[in-house]
This record gives structure tokens, C-alpha cells and sequence, in this order.
């Protein structure tokens, strides 16, 4: 790490920690959680209202933006802060992720990997060196190593993946030069407590500015996850940011930091709110059904989103079933805050050195739907990478 | 007029008039420009929107509220304005335009009109009894009189309809016993000066809290338009409110002033704006042009909105590309402004006395493209209807 960046740990729980990492856009309390913001932009939301909510750093993807509008016009128009309008720590994601899932037609070499795009069919190559170019030209505070994202459950792959992910890392470490931008490397490994304590341990010694842990909610089971965290998370160096990419249900989280990890990202929350599912501390509740339709209470009642001070459940039922888009806006105001308010009250927690009690009475109220997770595991399992690549 | 209600003619300049017309939510002042909620919301945007951008008077839907989520409902709720969360202005049509535009299969009475709703084909039944009730139930500080809105350009049509809209006319005024909102009578006659001055005088008689003229700019041409405004006008009430209909395009907002106009709303600055379509004192430009890949400019360089405020056209253009609800909601916002803009500086030119040099610098400035009038008078002679329905 340089001056630019700067990593305190405040204080540990357990093995949940409350830290705080400085970037040159400002400082991230963590636990955090990243909203998405595919395309240069978190869908429905403005950056006024991301600092309205108190987001801390958002997520864009190198995939989406390499491919429209282009890397070198952001770079033109002064990087991501500037392009965006906002003002705050950003971090893309290497693009790996989209490729593997994404894209069509992939051919896969050492040096690297050959694809079609999704929106023209246009053919693309992605190398370490050439994703370091592009994230080092779109400018985020934190950018990602290129990876290899195999099925977590196929231990053949994982092995075989495993040692190409590493050399990658290598080579994205040497093309790296933006001293302004942090890199975080990425421990693949699947589901295999072997593979990822050995990944961990080879990325380690590379010195990444963080370590982020890939490969996961793609497939697996909640139970496999955590296990997997559990067995990942002691092998990875203690002084730095622990980031576990793509997962954001809020009972996922409590049991992630739970387990020592310090940063999440997920499109969950603003993905779910444009269907209707907004976060209550009970659970999810879907809003387009019929029992809110005279329902003059907000969505949540102690909630002090700008929704839930204006609007009632009947309203938003109205719009949702109307397709109305200010109703897809209203919900992500909503579930986004939910998060905000989530992970101050997990670092408040911390602080307090309760950080145990609190995740016991979360989940004790926080009722997962089956029909949620049914949803979401084959969501995971098949098209979960198309719905993420929408953001 | 009850204590509820007052007009107050502040300056006539040529037939400008600066007005004022308090309502039980706040007094409107005049030549005002009223954004369309169809569903009970300004499509993309919040009543919080609405208040910085200086909205004055919201339009809001009866045919489309009647049928999702129901007036019934809404007055269980407590009302539109409670509903919506807008304490500001409200007025409602009444529906006849979208039974006589966008249902199927009416049929037509002298005690009403029979159709089946566009969404699920139901069918139902308007008389100017039950869109009284309806409004009545609704609760907007204006309601407007069950009408038939025959092709401007029809003479027998509007002879033979004349006299049923007037009978309803008397219908509606008898049956609206709501004292807390105003009732509006609508002048029809399509292009035809005698038509259009005996409704006037019809009408006029009947002693309605203000008049509209209906039955425009869906068909004719712009100086079809103008010509007809120049014979209604003066035969109307000078001391109620006039409310040119579903006319917002700027140029005509300025030509209709000129004639005497007072209340305008229109579907068109909201409804362009998430076409990629945006105002500028020069005229529209679309912002999904190539040209503007890389203009580091705001949309408008002296614009305030905040959209112009944070903006480039650049990443606007980006949005919309790839077709982020934001963009649509960031294209109403600078819109809105534009005409909210424009309302304020009419009314300033005609407080100081000079509307005519006003008028010709806005004119020669502002450049009507001949692509966007010939779209606009396709649209407006076939589906203007289905695309005013939808807000």
C-alpha cells in the first residue's frame, strides 16, 4: 500500500472487524456494502441520492463499460468520478466475472481470453495487462485482478483454474502502475477448503491491497458458502480488506462479517426493489401483491427512507402494478437504505462488542422466504451471470 | 365562485393576461404549465421533484385512475393529494377524451358512453352523473365536465356533438356539489369559429369556476390551432381562468398565450424527455445523437436544473444509450424545468409589459424542427390518443 491508501482495523469481535480503508475519494467504515452501478450509474438512483443514503462506495463493471460506452471515452471525459458525478470511492470489477458467464462463445488460453460480446457480437480479448489498461484508464479507487470464475462445486476445474487465476494475478500485479488505484486480489478455489487456503496463501504474498474472495453465490448452498468463509478467512493477512464479491442478501452478510469479511457487493437489493421485494427487518415482502392494496402504512414502519416518510404500501402497490417507473425508484430508495442501515447498525455492533448478540436477533426476526431461496439458488445456478451483467 | 376559489387578473398585455388562481392547495400563479400524472404520478418523478422544480399544479388521470387503482379506493385512502403525497393542485379531465381516444368499442348515448376498458376489456359506463361522483370521490381542487371530443376538422361531427356536450355540461354542473373544488366547463366546436363561439357563449352562461378549450392539437395544424383560439378567446368569461388542453410544446404555449390562454398541460415535455428529447432555447436535440458521444457540455449551458447543474451531455447520451431508467427520469427533470422556466419568464414579460417583444425573441430563437412537427402532427391525427394515455 501506498499514501494514497490506508487500512485501520479498529477493533475485532469475534472475527467480525470494524475498519476503516481510506482511498484518494474518502474513507470506507466497514463492514460495507457496495451498491452496483453496472453501467457508470446505480439504476433509477442519482449520486445525490447515494450520498443521501450515506453509499460509500459504489461498484461499476469493467465489462459493461469497456464495452459501451469504452474505457478510453470515460478516460477522455476525466475517469469514472468525473464522468458519473460522483465524488466518492469507486471500485470496478475486473470483467472476469461477465466473460465467464456473460459472454458467448469464449476461448480460453494462458494468455488470456477471446470472446463475443453480448450486445453486437463483436469479438473481444482480455488479458491481464489489457484489463489493467482498462480499469487503470476508467480510474476507480479500487480495481480487480482478472480471474477465472469456474463452477464452485467442480473440484477438477477448480484445480485446473487455479493455477492460471494465480499466474494472472501475477501479471496483473506487474502491469499494474496507477498509484492512485488500489488492487485487490481475488482467491478463487470453489467450495474446496484446500484450494482456497492455498489460493489465499499464494495471493497473500503477492502484497495485494486487499483480498477479495470470488467464485461464490454461484451455485453453491448458503451452508456450503460459510463453510467455504470460514476455512478462507484465517488464511487471508489480517491488515487487509476482506471483500466477498456478489453476495448482498442481508442474512448472507450478518453471517460473512460474521466470519471476518469486511466488504460486499451485490446487485440483490436494487435488482429485487424493480420487482417489488422490499427488505423489512421480518423479511422480504413483495408489494405488487393484493393484501397492501388499502394498506396505508410505509413499507417499513420505523424506516426513515425518503419512501417510507412519504408513501404509503397502498401507493406503491398502485405503481408497481401500473408499471410505473417512479415505483422502481421508490423501492431501491428503500432497499438501499435498508443496507445502509444494516451495516451501520453491524459496525455499531462491533463497536459495542455485541457483534454476536446483534446477529443473533437479526436472524432470529429476519425470515428468509423459502420461496426467495428456491428463487435465488436457481437464479444462481443458471442465469444468475445475465442478471447480474444488468445490474 | 365559492370562498374556496378566486381568480384574480393581475395585467392584460395585448391578450396576455398575469393572473393569479387560488385553490384550496395554494394559488396557481398564471400562465401556468401543469405536468401530467396520469397514474397519480409525474412519471419518474417524486412529489419532492415536483416542489424544487417549482410545479405549480399537477393533471391527473380520472379514466386511468377509475380503472387502477379506482376512485373508490383512492377516496378510502384519503384522496388523490393524500394518495400521491402531492399537497399542491390537482386537477382532473374527466375521462372523456380517453373513453372517446383509447377505449374500444364505445357507444354512444345522450345519457352517456359505453366502453371497454383497454386493459382488461371490461366494460363500463360514463354518464356526467358518474364522472362527477367519480371526480368528486377523486378529490382534485379542479374537476372538468364530461365532454365529446369529436375531429377538429369534422364540421357535421362537431355540429351534432356540440349540443350533447353542452346537455352534459348542465348535467355536470348540476350534479357537482363538492364545494372545496372547482368545476371547469370545456369548449368545443372543433376548427369552426361559429361552432367554437357558441359554445363560448353556451358555456359561459352556465357560470362554470373556469373554461377550457378541448378538442385541439390532435389533428389540426398549428395555425388550425392558433386561428381557433383567436375566435374562442374573446368570447370567453374574462374573469375566469382559460385552460388551453393537452398543449405543451413551447411554441404553442407562447402562441397561446398571445391569445389569451392561462392553464396549459400536456403529456409532451415528459413524454419526449424519456425519447431521449430535450429543450433547449435553441429548440430540441436529442441526446441519443452521435454528436454529443464526447460534448463535455451540460444539455442547456445556463440551465439550473440539477440535471444540467451535474451532467454532461456525454454521459446522458451514454444513458440513454443503453437505456438506464436514470436517463429517463434525468431527461423529465431538465424538461420540466425548461417549461417551468419558461412559464416564470411569460409571466414576467407580461408584468413588465413587454409579452410581444418576449414572444418574437422566443419565436426567432427557438427553432421548431420540421421532423419533430411532422411526427408530432402524425401522432397527433392517429395515436396522439394512446400516447396521452400513457402520460
Amino acid at each position: 500500500m501506498n499514501e494514497h491508501f490506508h487500512f485501520a482495523c479498529h477493533k475485532v469481535d469475534g472475527q467480525a472487524r470494524l475498519s476503516t480503508f481510506e482511498t484518494p475519494h474518502g474513507a470506507i467504515q466497514m463492514p460495507a456494502f457496495a451498491p452496483v452501478g453496472t453501467l457508470a450509474n446505480v439504476k433509477t438512483l442519482e449520486p445525490r441520492d447515494l450520498t443521501e443514503l450515506g453509499a460509500q462506495l459504489i461498484l461499476a463493471n469493467t465489462y459493461h463499460l469497456y464495452m459501451r460506452p469504452g474505457h478510453e471515452l470515460i478516460e477522455r471525459m476525466g475517469g469514472l468520478h468525473a464522468f458519473m458525478a460522483w465524488d466518492g470511492p469507486i471500485l470496478t470489477d475486473s470483467g472476469g466475472y461477465q466473460v465467464f458467464s456473460l459472454a458467448d462463445q469464449r476461448k480460453l488460453t494462458d494468455d488470456g481470453v477471446t470472446f463475443r460480446s453480448h450486445i453486437d457480437g463483436s469479438i473481444h480479448h482480455f488479458t491481464p495487462e489489457s484489463v489493467m489498461a482498462i480499469e487503470q484508464a476508467l480510474g476507480p479507487d479500487i480495481a480487480m485482478v482478472l480471474d477465472e470464475c469456474p463452477d464452485p462445486l467442480d473440484r477438477g476445474y477448480n484445480m485446473a483454474a487455479l493455477a492460471r487465476t494465480h499466474r494472472w494475478a501475477e501479471r496483473c500485479k506487474a502491469a499494474h502502475d496507477r498509484p492512485d488505484q488500489a488492487l485487490f486480489g481475488i482467491v478463487q478455489g470453489g467450495i474446496f477448503p484446500d484450494l482456497r487456503q492455498k489460493s489465499a496463501r499464494f495471493l497473500g504474498e503477492l502484497d495485494f491491497d486487499g483480498y477479495a474472495v470470488g467464485g461464490l453465490a454461484v451455485g453453491e448452498t448458503k451452508e456450503q458458502m460459510y463453510a467455504t468463509l470460514d476455512e478462507t478467512c484465517p488464511a487471508l493477512p489480517a491488515d487487509k480488506p476482506r471483500y466477498l464479491m456478489g453476495v448482498g442478501a442481508p442474512e448472507d452478510i450478518v453471517e460473512s462479517v460474521h466470519r471476518g469479511i469486511d466488504m460486499f457487493d451485490c446487485v440483490l437489493p436494487t435488482r429485487i426493489a424493480r420487482n417489488g421485494s422490499l427488505f423489512t427487518p421480518e423479511g422480504r415482502i413483495n408489494l405488487r401483491n393484493a393484501r397492501f392494496a388499502e394498506d396505508p402504512r410505509p413499507v417499513q414502519e420505523d424506516c426513515t427512507c425518503y419512501t417510507c416518510r412519504t408513501f404509503s404500501r397502498a401507493y406503491l402497490r398502485h405503481l408497481y402494478k401500473a408499471k410505473e417507473i417512479t415505483a422502481l425508484r421508490l423501492g431501491t430508495i428503500h432497499n438501499l437504505h435498508f443496507m445502509m442501515t444494516l451495516m451501520a447498525d453491524i459496525r455499531e455492533a462491533i463497536a459495542a462488542g455485541r457483534f454476536d448478540a446483534f446477529r443473533e436477533a437479526f436472524l432470529a426476526r429476519f425470515q428468509i422466504s423459502n420461496q426467495a431461496v428456491r428463487h435465488e439458488q436457481r437464479a444462481r445456478r443458471k442465469a444468475a451471470m445475465s442478471d447480474k451483467m444488468t445490474g
